[in-house]
C-alpha cells in the first residue's frame, strides 16, 4: 500500500483538454497531494492556473523538470510519453499515462478500476485506455461473464474533444460557415457534416483509433477470444462519444438480469424513459462521471444478440476521471476489489 | 406498355420536401408529360410554382381533385395516402406512393427499379420504400446473391431532412443556441447533439422506423431469410443519411470482386481516396442521385462478414428519385431490365 499523503503531484499537458479535467478532478475528489507542478507547452509557459484555492505556474516541459514528483499524469500524447518516460524513475515516481504510448505492451497494465484493478500490483507505469475501449468495456463489463459475450459489432459517433481544442473549434468555425451558407469544399468540412475517423488508415481498411479500440477492449477484458469490429465517425458534437453496440452471446440474453446487472455497477447510469422515447444523449452525459447506457433489446433476428445505446464524456471516464481513478486505486491500495462508485 | 406523351400528372404534397424534388426532377429529367396539378396544405393554397416555363397554382387537396390526373405522385405522408387513395380509380390512374402507408401491403409492389422492377407489371399502386430500407437495399443488391447475404447489422446516421422541414429549422434554431450556450433542457435538443430517432417507440425495444427498414429490406430484396438489425440515430446533418454496415455473407466475401460489382452496378458510386484518407460524407453526397459507397474491408474478427460505409441524399436516391425512376420505368414499360444509370 502507498501512502501519499503528501505527495508531490504533476500533470503533463496540463492545459489540454484531459490535463485540465484532471487538475479539476484531483480538487474535486480530495485527492491527498501537497504539491501540484504542471507542464505545458511553450505557449503556456507562465500562465497560472488556480488549484486548493493558490495559483501555480505552467512550466517548461524539460527532461528532469518531474524528478521530484511522486506521481504524474501524462495527458500530453504519445510522442511525449514516450519521449519523456526514459527519465523518470520509476521506483521513486509512478507515471500513469492517458496516451496510446505504453498501453498495448505487455509489461504495462490497462486499467480500469472497476474491471481489472487487481492488476495494479506492484505496478509503477499504468496505462489507461483508448476512451472508446474505456466506454464499450464500461458497458459490458458486468455482463461479460455472466453472458459469455463473444462478439461486438460497433459503430461510435465521435465528439470534437476527442481531438482536442483544434476540433472543437474547426467545428463551431465550420457551423458559422455553414449556417451561412458559405460551405466550402474542404476535405473535413464540419460544419453539419461528419466523416470517417482522421486517424491513419491502415491496409486492413481499418483506421488507428478503430485498431486501437479493438485491441484495447481485449486487453482490459482478458479475453484475446473476443470478437470486435467498430466504425469510428467523427459527428459535430462537442463533448461525449456515443456508442451502438451489437451484442453476441454464448448465453442467450435476458433483457431483465441485464438491466439488473448494469443498475447495479459501478460507473455506470441506466438512462432511459421508454414512455417518453427518451434516451441518451451527448448533451445529457457531457460533464457526468457515468457512462450512461439504454436502448437495451434482443436483436429480433438473432435471439443470442442484443443490442444497447451507450454515451459518455470521453474526457471523464474516456481519459481524465479514469486516471485518477486509478490514482485513487493505488492509494486506497484497493488491488483487489471493485472501486466503489464514488 | 403505358403510353404518357399527353399525361396529367398530380403531386400531392407538392410543397414539402420530397414533392419539391419530384417537381424538379421530372423537368431535369424531361419526363413527358402535359399538365401537373399541385396539392398542397391549406397554407400553401394559391401559392404559385414555377414548372417547365410556366407558373402552376398549389391546389386545395379535395377528395375528388385530382379524378383526372393519369399519374399521382403522394408525398405528403401516410395519413394523407392512406385518407385519399380510396377516391382513387386506379383503372385510369396509376399511384405512386412514397409515404409508409402501402408498403407492407402483399397486394403492392415495393419498387427500386435497380433491384425489382419486374414486380411492376400490370400494378397501378406502386410504393416507393423508406429512404434508409432504399440506401441499404441499393448498396448491397450488386453482392446480394453472388456472395449469400445473410445478416446485416446496421447504424444509421439520419440527417434532419428526414423529419421534414420542421426538424431542418429545429436544427438551424438550437445551433445559433448551442453557439451562445444557452443550451436548454429541452428533451430532443439538436444543437451538437444526436438523439435516438423520434419515431414510435415498441414493445420490442425498436423504433417505428427501424421495424420500417428492417422490414422492407427485406422485402425489397425478395429474402424473408435475411437477418437485420438496425439503430436509428438522428445526428445534426442538414442532408443525406449515412450508414455503417456489417454484412455477413454465406460465402467467404473478396474485396476486389465487391469493388468491382458495386463499380458496375447502376445507381451506385464507389466514393473514397484511401490514399487521403477520405471517404463519403452528407456533404459530399447531398442533391448527388447516387449512394455513395466506401471503406470496404473484412471484418478482422470474422472472415465472413464485411463493412461498408454508405452515404446518400435521402430525399433523392430515398424518395423523389426513386418515384421518379419508378414512373420513368413504367413508361418505358422495362419490367424486365435494371435501369441504366441516367
Amino acid at each position: 500500500m502507498y501512502t501519499y499523503s503528501h505527495m508531490d503531484i504533476g500533470i503533463i499537458g496540463a492545459t489540454g483538454l484531459v490535463g485540465k479535467e484532471i487538475l479539476r478532478l484531483l480538487e474535486k475528489r480530495s485527492f491527498p497531494c501537497k504539491t501540484v507542478r504542471l507542464f505545458g507547452s511553450e505557449k503556456s509557459v507562465g500562465k497560472k492556473v488556480s488549484f486548493k484555492e493558490k495559483e501555480w505556474l505552467i512550466e517548461a516541459l524539460k527532461e528532469k523538470s518531474f524528478l521530484s514528483c511522486d506521481l504524474l499524469f501524462f495527458a500530453a500524447g504519445a510522442d511525449i510519453s514516450k519521449k519523456y518516460l526514459p527519465w523518470i524513475d520509476l521506483e521513486k515516481t509512478i507515471v500513469i499515462d492517458s496516451s496510446s504510448a505504453f498501453r498495448m505492451d505487455k509489461e504495462v497494465p490497462l486499467i480500469i478500476p472497476e474491471i481489472n484493478a487487481s492488476l495494479l500490483k506492484n505496478k509503477k507505469l499504468i496505462s489507461s485506455p483508448n476512451c472508446v475501449a474505456s466506454i464499450i468495456a464500461m458497458a459490458i463489463y458486468p455482463l461479460f461473464h455472466e453472458f459469455g459475450i463473444k462478439r461486438i459489432i460497433a459503430t461510435a459517433f465521435q465528439a470534437a474533444s476527442g481531438g482536442g481544442k483544434k476540433w472543437m473549434q474547426k467545428l463551431i468555425d465550420d457551423t458559422h460557415l455553414a449556417l451561412q451558407n458559405k460551405s466550402n469544399e474542404e476535405s473535413h468540412f464540419y460544419g453539419f457534416n461528419l466523416f470517417s475517423h482522421t486517424s491513419e488508415y491502415l491496409k486492413n481498411g481499418y483506421v488507428e483509433e478503430e485498431k486501437k479500440v479493438m485491441e484495447e477492449t481485449k486487453k482490459i477484458l482478458q479475453a484475446s477470444h473476443l470478437k470486435i469490429s467498430i466504425t469510428s465517425i467523427r459527428v459535430p458534437i462537442q463533448r461525449a462519444h456515443s456508442l451502438s453496440l451489437n451484442i453476441e452471446c454464448e448465453k442467450k440474453p435476458d433483457l431483465n438480469q441485464i438491466y439488473a446487472l448494469l443498475e447495479n455497477a459501478g460507473g455506470i447510469k441506466v438512462f432511459e424513459d421508454k414512455q417518453k422515447n427518451l434516451f441518451a444523449s451527448p448533451f445529457n452525459a457531457s460533464h457526468q462521471d457515468e457512462v450512461y447506457v439504454g436502448r437495451l433489446r434482443i436483436d429480433q433476428d438473432h435471439p443470442h444478440s442484443f443490442e444497447m445505446w451507450v454515451v459518455a464524456d470521453q474526457l471523464l471516464k474516456g481519459a481524465a476521471l479514469n486516471s485518477v481513478q486509478i490514482a485513487e486505486t493505488l492509494y486506497n491500495g484497493n488491488y483487489n476489489e471493485i472501486l466503489e462508485k464514488t
